[in-house]
């Protein structure tokens, strides 16, 4: 007997009830992905989180969310000899494949999230590898269209300018003096939509732009002057984490202005406050088009 | 000297990088929460959660943040004298007061988190309290519109209707004999805006809704009989996620089908599979008026 | 039929493999517990995270789960109208009725988890409800002895002295100016054993005690005077994880050392880190006795 | 001036309160290590998150914390041209150095946590890679001795023996009928002391050893078979989490009983219980001696 030969096929059966599902499928699903980069010399490998969704119309009882499995699995094992060159491109691959084995459905999508490593330089030139998340997303229409987009999440630190002047003014103390101020850990994120098959977009270069918009990058390993010339540097430039999402969007705006208007654009800052128990946030849901006005 | 008199407002300065900002606010805030139902005899409190957001013109540098807090903590502490009737008519206030206190914000987002606790029978007749979340909602925006949704989330079983008969299949079983499947822990979640001043809408009605469309409740305790039913119970009644959300979907549609058209509905089921890592996932975001076609 | 007549035990009958357990029992367990502090007017409710375990000799293949939750509920049920004074003797109560329903074990271990807020007043002297974590653990043996702890996970802020002294040093300013350094979210834990019946040790206190070993509590709540006033304020007083262990260690030991030298106190302080991606953490679990040392 | 010369050490001086700590030290480091077995062909890149502490005595104020990430950083640097042959062997060498670095510390310890993924057979015998967690602990005394563990977390599914024949006494089906029982994901974990410099405990051996211990190994992917023919052969092998805890002593026993008597092994297992809303757990924390007994 053939596999599935004669096995019912619940999820094609009439549902009980009929309601269309915006979104079915399998969230926090753990694969290996093999990618290279272009430019790169070696293939590195990002433990990823993936969820992988298509609707579901209103005459079918289930989707076939052994088939999510199947073709990621396929693209995960190809990627072993034939590495992705990026985890958007690996997304829309899924999704775009998606849409063949599931043909009841009309768009598909592909979320993915995996631990990132980056070479940085610490004030006094320190060699260090720094931990980064990178996020990717895809989302296939029936028409054809594949949407990507690549974005990265970095940790860092803002020192805030309000209790600044505040103390500025409570000590009488002149711009020239650097004065206490609260800081804290800052988590942001920007994601992009990238081009067609273009390499216009590297994550590398997105986690440059997010961490010059914090007050300041922060490392693993600093010594003791260094911790101290940091945080002076700090204290030089700080920053609400709505500055930090307009400057990150300046950058955006600056490197990638060429990109079409529709280009989603997604900035987001989190400070976990050292003064309160609770956190800032912002966060900017644009496209490029609108960046520009 | 006053409060705040003389001392900088960095905030209200102009920013170095000219964006507006979808969303600025505070997220993560802990307060205790008087309610009272108009048709309960006691005060409960609820330990909530809350993101509390306006957006920010391009014009200004920072949102005072500080006011979100203190307008919250405002509602809290008058909620202890003369308790809200729900979550979602305190997040409302919150989101109305906001706008009056951050004039230069065209719109303002509350969201609550809160454990919650209901009475349930088991299968037996034993008296049960139960945990649950309370989720609730309200966007107010500057033409005095406000919106508001109540929801639920609730932990309940699946069975797998797929495996149930593939196994019906493999064994030659008939129909009245019950056959193993896997099952499994699945937690969904029911929203639904609410009109006006209205209490069309309680939350423990939404539990029942939920609960109704597992497989089966689940209960903190069950002895050997209790367990030995529910599981029979659990199997005559297989359920995929997608059936769960469909099953949500019609009871709100029988329960609240006479609420306006543009009403929002949320409804969304997640199951830890117990046969594989991943989880299996299905929503519909819509509006009744939707549904009802 | 009488409720389990008849009915398979199968935890009763003989393991395939005869090894004995440190810890069986459920996990996760969620009620809502009704405490009234002896000299307090009105009872608090506290949502409650409860690990309940007994030991498991060689020879029974499984423990009655099952009991743990029953004489939890019943135990919860009564506090509904005869309140428990506090969550640690909540938590021995259970632990003795563990050990009179599993007759085959020899000792019983309670964990507990609840949200809290307490009262507490800002720096201008404005009234805030702050949030807490209440902890409670009960171990009782064969013998009828029981041991009960009580603590807290309270939220505050450190500023540190290292790249204080750092700073002073590299911008040549004198002591008698504030100068910046990094300051961040610190979670410290205070844990402190019971003695029988005793009111001695009261939550609150122990809060007092951890906030006080922090650079400064941390508010919901700030206006800008009182916002730069804490960190000036915490720039005084500056602190390493280390340093707050420590003070907490010596609060317990002026306020308890009249407890019994083998009094279990566990002290825990943990700095997200502004400067770092990781954490700062330190610990001390000892008895009264040694700490006297 | 050379790197931290003149700068103060604020770290050596005399603390205000005078206590030794149990544990000073960084939690949720994040390294990439790059690992080869001694019998594999290629690197693999471990995502590693690390907490790495000495104890502090009385009379020094701070641990000097940079030490820790400047050693780990540079054993992790080198492990890039010379991979680490395990990653309890690279806790090892950290808590060796740590005692090097830190001349005040009596003690070093240092916990891994890794993503780790390994190649697997569905029962109809398709390749999947799954996904599993490395856990590695390494403590390091001043008389030179370091004892080192090794571990591994799975996920699998567990079927309840109890409800099963419950259900097959309501039903009065006999034993060669597969009655339904509840079923659910199950977290297990197996740590093991490694003897000196031996290759005797492999990590991927202990994960064969769990994933025995469950009712069934759990797939990523599963065609409708597959998916049949597992929950089946789960069903003929029911299991609670003390059975799983046993077998997993029983097989660690007949593997590894020619260990030294001290070796520690640690074996813990929990279910995500569908009829319930918390979870089952069982454990045993012992030595190779205390399991032979």
């Amino acid at each position: 007997m053939k596999e599935n030969e004669k096995l019912p096929d619940v999820q094609s059966s009439q549902p009980p009830a009929h309601f269309k599902l915006t979104r079915v499928g399998v969230t926090k699903v753990k694969k290996l992905v093999h990618v290279k980069r272009p430019d790169a010399e070696s293939v590195i490998t990002l433990p990823t989180t993936l969820d992988i969704f298509v609707d579901l119309p209103a005459s079918q009882k289930g989707s076939h969310m052994s088939r999510n499995l199947e073709l990621t699995t396929e693209i995960v094992e190809t990627s072993k000899t034939k590495p992705v060159p990026d985890l958007e491109t690996f997304c829309a691959e899924i999704a775009g494949s998606l849409l063949d084995k599931h043909d009841y459905a009309t768009f598909a999508e592909v979320k993915a999230k995996a631990d990132y490593f980056l070479g940085r330089k610490t004030p006094s030139g320190r060699e260090e590898i720094e931990p980064y998340k990178l996020i990717a997303e895809a989302r296939a229409e029936r028409d054809g269209k594949i949407r990507k987009l690549i974005g990265v999440e970095a940790v860092g630190m803002t020192t805030c300018p309000c209790a600044m002047e505040v103390i500025r003014a409570l000590t009488g103390n002149k711009k020239s003096v650097a004065v206490p101020t609260h800081n804290q850990r800052n988590i942001s994120t920007l994601m992009i939509e990238v081009p067609g098959d273009s390499t216009v977009v590297e994550a590398n270069d997105l986690i440059d732009i997010v961490e010059h918009a914090f007050s300041s990058p922060t490392y693993g390993m600093l010594k003791r002057r260094d911790e101290g010339e940091l945080v002076l540097k700090a204290h030089e430039n700080p920053k609400f984490v709505e500055d930090v999402v307009r400057d990150i969007l300046a950058s955006v705006l600056k490197r990638y202005g060429n990109l079409p208007d529709d280009t989603i654009v997604i900035a987001r800052s989190e400070s976990e406050e050292s003064i309160h128990k609770h956190n800032a946030f912002a966060e900017r849901v644009t496209t490029l088009g609108e960046l520009k006005k």
